[in-house]
């Protein structure tokens, strides 16, 4: 019944990252495989799409542990899966058409296939598409999530953001600005500290590798922190508890700090000052907010129209690199988003 | 212009105890000094009261170590100060007569002087007097707060309460069995498990010095825990930690296993579950909650009339005995409110 069909595609060859074995500690080149797939052109209600970029992000660490969380694990010997846009190739499903802007799920590979089910087209007018994984993807949506609805920033909070000049803390640190909050970024590099102080606009940034975090962090707050962004996790969290203000609150997203660990290491020795300070300490999984999107994307188009939300990019190229890029994000080795163009 | 006046009172003798120094690690008695100090009777909008009953509660630790906190250390070389009920000797205050049963803040004394300030009335007919220093008390308030308000407990929730033999945890107990909640305690010796089975009517009880905590509580918990009633930190909160359901909510009350360490002990290495589980772990001041006294003095009546809500006190004899009260505390020695008798 489909009146949509796409010119017939042959076959393709598509290369993707496959899982080879499950990285203990930091990930090494030999955790991951390039392997060669032949795709055939889509099936009736299909669509073939070509990756344009492909999105490593922290949270896929916790993917390549074979253990039961709020994503599955990876499967070894399988391409990855993650955020990644794409140009529709070949579609033979109504909602699409050839040449069509998508995102998708499919992450690690040049070529995919799909049913359409949790694929969306993207504008690209709007902004260049790797930003809808980025800016105004889920790490901006995260960003957006964490700070008004688990955060609940107010104008005239101290918002401390860990992990500043990253894909989801640059978002952060801009949009408590814009709510006319006083933002503090960590990061570690004097380029993102200066891309913070400069282009950001935060009031202070702490270069965690050069200075010592708990004396900067306490400096930059003399009035203490309202709200806590924790993208790190260990020594951050810890330096952040000792500041929190009464009823402050701290927004768990992420624990980048933590994640290459071999054993789990342990938790923040201040941990008591939740009671004291009647702290409220919250977690929260971008993928259960999607309800927000909408609102998310109008209010990111607006900003980036009126140049209040500005955004860095790191990218690797060929589908190769990507256990690189990937590697890179523990390193620090972006500034803003990391992406792989394919 | 105060139109009640007291008899006159001869001077009393009161004997008090004062922190003598700070105490390292778990209390001893050196840290204490019983002191005897002589009261003139009260001046005009006074009231002299005779003590009753003390009470020495675990939060006290902090107040012995000379830090800034939600409450002031205590000073050394004097009295210490908490909950107290008395009877009025002697009033030139126009709020209470003599023979008024009083609930105050002035602690580890026989006898105190007020300007009635922070002073209440209480009703002997409702419930024995000491009752207003636990079920209808503090403690009370602090269960019915912490399960209520700050972890929103629900009918069908599982709810797991640490130090649930102790003055909190009794009541906690009970009120999540009362709003039909399915209830785990944990307490360190048979007797007080025996009470929370049969008097407190818990689901199931672990008695943690005998039973591996993480086992028993995997085992009395196969449908995970929603809400984790903390009392006592360190082992039980990692324990917890590894069962919390989705969304679930830990109501962070006290940390009595971590009070008497000398170093601030790790947290929970598994901390980051408050991410992945998208988890919210609250702390609370009973103090900034007085508000909701009146409603749960209204519900607590109520299921004491009614047989639903049952406690313990275990009492200590005399003002010397209450250092050894108070140190009982950490040794687990109370079943229910611990006590001292003036």
């Amino acid at each position: 019944m489909s009146q949509i069909a796409g010119r017939i595609t042959p076959r393709v060859v598509s290369r993707e990252v496959r899982l080879k074995r499950r990285p203990v500690g930091v990930p090494t080149p030999d955790d991951f495989e390039l392997a060669e797939v032949t795709l055939e052109g889509p099936a009736e209600g299909e669509i073939l799409v070509r990756n344009l970029f492909m999105s490593v992000d922290p949270y896929m660490r916790g993917r390549m542990i074979d253990r039961k969380s709020y994503v599955p694990p990876f499967e070894l010997d399988e391409a990855m899966t993650g955020g990644c846009v794409g140009v529709v190739e070949a579609s033979r499903h109504e909602r699409f058409n050839v040449g069509d802007h998508v995102l998708g799920m499919h992450g690690w590979r040049e070529y995919w296939l799909s049913d359409g089910a949790d694929v969306q087209t993207v504008d690209p007018h709007l902004a260049p598409v790797q930003a809808y994984l980025g800016v105004l993807g889920m790490p901006g949506l995260t960003a957006y999530v964490g700070l008004l609805e688990i955060g609940a920033i107010e104008q005239g909070d101290t918002v401390f953001v860990s992990g500043a000049a990253g894909a989801v803390g640059s978002v952060a640190c801009q949009i408590a600005k814009i709510r006319g909050c006083r933002v503090i970024g960590s990061a570690g590099s004097a380029a993102k500290t200066d891309w913070l102080l400069q282009t950001a606009g935060v009031d202070a940034a702490i270069d965690y590798k050069l200075e010592n975090l708990r004396a900067a962090l306490a400096g930059a707050c003399p009035d203490g922190i309202d709200v806590y962004f924790d993208n790190v996790g260990g020594d951050h969290l810890e330096a952040a508890l000792d500041l929190m203000n009464t009823r402050g609150r701290i927004v768990a997203c992420g624990s980048i700090s933590t994640y290459n660990a071999t054993e789990p290491p342990p938790g923040p020795r201040n941990l008591f000052r939740v009671v004291t300070n009647r702290l409220t300490m919250r977690g929260f999984i971008v993928t259960d907010h999607w309800d927000r999107f909408g609102a998310f994307v109008r209010d990111a188009s607006g900003w980036i129209g009126s140049g209040q939300l500005r955004w860095e990019e790191t990218i690797h190229e060929g589908i190769e690199s990507a256990p690189e890029a990937f590697m890179g994000l523990f390193a620090g080795e972006n500034l803003g988003k990391m992406l792989v163009r394919l």
